[in-house]
């Protein structure tokens, strides 16, 4: 048997829940097949981990490594790496603090760098709080946009984006965390042609699926009705569902949105291409119930997601829901075997 | 026992599945409970509902009637009151014609007067083709905007608006058909006061909730999130529910569009105000199963429909699904009866 794959998981804001949704994951997939295929690593603060660990009172032990190798056989221990160089002011759950919105981003940081050299398999990431990331100084819009910089897929000609997957839905977005005015002057000829390349080859390469069938959903209601309730379909996505099919990609749309993803949740389609945030996410967590994964496709590396936030609102009090996170390491392993058995064809 | 009330079922457009839709309706729900709460009378082309007839091969009597009363108590007859001056030129299922575009808007004409001056009790309507209304030189966005006008609506001051149930969802919409980049400066305080209001009146006066939990979705990803993606929450929507609960309506948010949907389905809201056409529809669609009900609430009549439209591609050909008229039909019924149990208290 091939040695196992190492999968970094990090904290995201020390104040959110990430620290007690990877507690739990971890904890309750002791006894399950995941820590056979895998090993699991927690890239964060130790403290906190420990702090974590005490409130909740789960029997493990921690461990406080620093370097990464891929031989942490003992299941259950939970291996911490805490790349901090100084340590954390107190952390109080749910409260926005500077020093955590910096925190979060060494994670990542730290994370990226073990994956891009081949050390991590992928990573998975627990929620950041984006106004703690703005207090610290770095303006990213999200997790994605800030892989894409940290992996050099900024530069022009390389693509990612957003896929979410959940229950019987992929999908693919266009766009993301952006006013819903702003979308018309957004959707772009080359931005749909990308999502649906993205959704094309992604299938392929992470779901292996050969020949992807991919729907494309419309922007305004009915898919604008020939033109009588907005142009951008007649305009901008049906050209480039059009030019998308004659690179030989198995597209088709524009569908209304309010009818394709059931038609997708059925089996017509294998992914979905949405045009913005909750055209997608609406139905993908109605019919997910919690447990959606966030894929980042188009990286050099693999890194999966939660599909939620750092619920200060319930942070520290030990009821946080961790069945996304364990969605996401569970999808993160199935896509590495996946490849893992292409290479070895 | 009191009269049964009676409830007039436009044809819609001719050429459309209209006129099958209600065949199977009336068919399917000949021996159920239907017919025993209720009159129903078609209002629509005699000639169309005898040949669809017989292109379904339903064993039914068709009996032209000129005028309307309230007796119509054989269950094996369907009623059809005609209102054209002239007969139809041929109708060819799923093609535009001019005339048919006439034709739906003299059937809706002919139900708002019956229904106005109280012998019809409610109106459900078969779907409208738009383009063939423009063809006919009409030019409503939809429905809605033709029974406001008819029902003298338009007037200042008088509000009406679109609500759709299904499943375990109420939704009021803001706005319908428009096209998405307009939305940020069609959605208005006031627009938003309105639909909180006709949410808040139209389920005490429909759906007998006396104090209604009214939950409202933002516009923007993550309902702005605070401002940063979006400032309509912060400038409009906020205000509009800060307004309303200082009139005393017990509504709520603005809340994420991903979520709000999942919890008005668990039971934590009666109702929820949706700001577009598709934020409200895509969770409605899914959830409901093909079985939505379309009301237009604040009409001095009560009036339903289908939530679908005229499906020229399969109009003729016997495989409709009368599903969502039945539905309409039902719903019609029950709120029929829940307001003769008021007035008779």
């Amino acid at each position: 048997m091939s040695k196992l794959p190492l999968i970094g998981i990090t904290m995201g804001d020390p104040a959110g829940i990430g620290p007690e949704i990877i507690l739990k994951s971890l904890s309750e997939t002791l006894n399950t097949n995941i820590r056979s295929r895998a090993h699991l690593i927690v890239i964060g603060s130790y403290a906190v981990m420990l702090e974590t660990l005490r409130s909740l009172q789960t029997q493990y032990t921690l461990k406080k490594v620093s370097t990464l190798r891929n031989d942490y056989e003992a299941r259950d221990i939970i291996y911490v790496l805490d790349p901090l160089q100084n340590p954390l002011p107190k952390t109080v759950p749910g409260q926005l603090a500077k020093e955590n919105g910096h925190a979060q981003i060494v994670f990542i940081r730290e994370a990226v760098k073990f994956a891009m050299n081949g050390t991590l398999d992928a990573i998975v990431t627990a929620p950041i709080t984006k106004s703690a990331m703005y207090m610290a100084g770095y303006n990213y819009p999200g997790h994605t946009e800030l892989l894409a910089e940290l992996t050099g897929c900024t530069s022009s000609g390389t693509d990612s984006g957003m896929m979410i997957i959940g229950g019987p839905l992929r999908i693919m977005f266009v766009t993301t965390h952006v006013p819903l005015s702003s979308l018309s002057s957004l959707i772009k000829y080359r931005d749909v042609m990308k999502a649906i390349r993205l959704a094309h080859k992604s299938s392929q390469q992470y779901f292996g699926i050969p020949t992807p069938r991919i729907g494309v959903a419309g922007l305004n209601p009915h898919a604008g009705e020939n033109g009588q309730f907005g142009k951008e379909e007649i305009e901008v996505i049906t050209p480039a569902i059009e030019r998308s099919q004659a690179t030989g990609i198995n597209c088709e749309g524009p569908f209304p949105a309010d009818t394709i993803f059931q038609q997708a949740a059925k089996g017509k389609f294998d992914i979905v291409v949405a045009m913005y945030h909750d055209q997608g996410l609406i139905p993908l967590k109605l019919l997910s119930f919690g447990k959606a994964v966030n894929i980042t496709v188009g990286l050099p590396i693999l890194r999966t997601s939660v599909d939620h936030g750092t619920a200060y609102d319930i942070a520290g009090q030990g009821i946080a829901n961790s069945e996304s996170i364990t969605e996401a390491i569970t999808t993160t392993i199935k896509i590495l075997n996946y490849q893992s058995s292409l290479s070895t064809k």
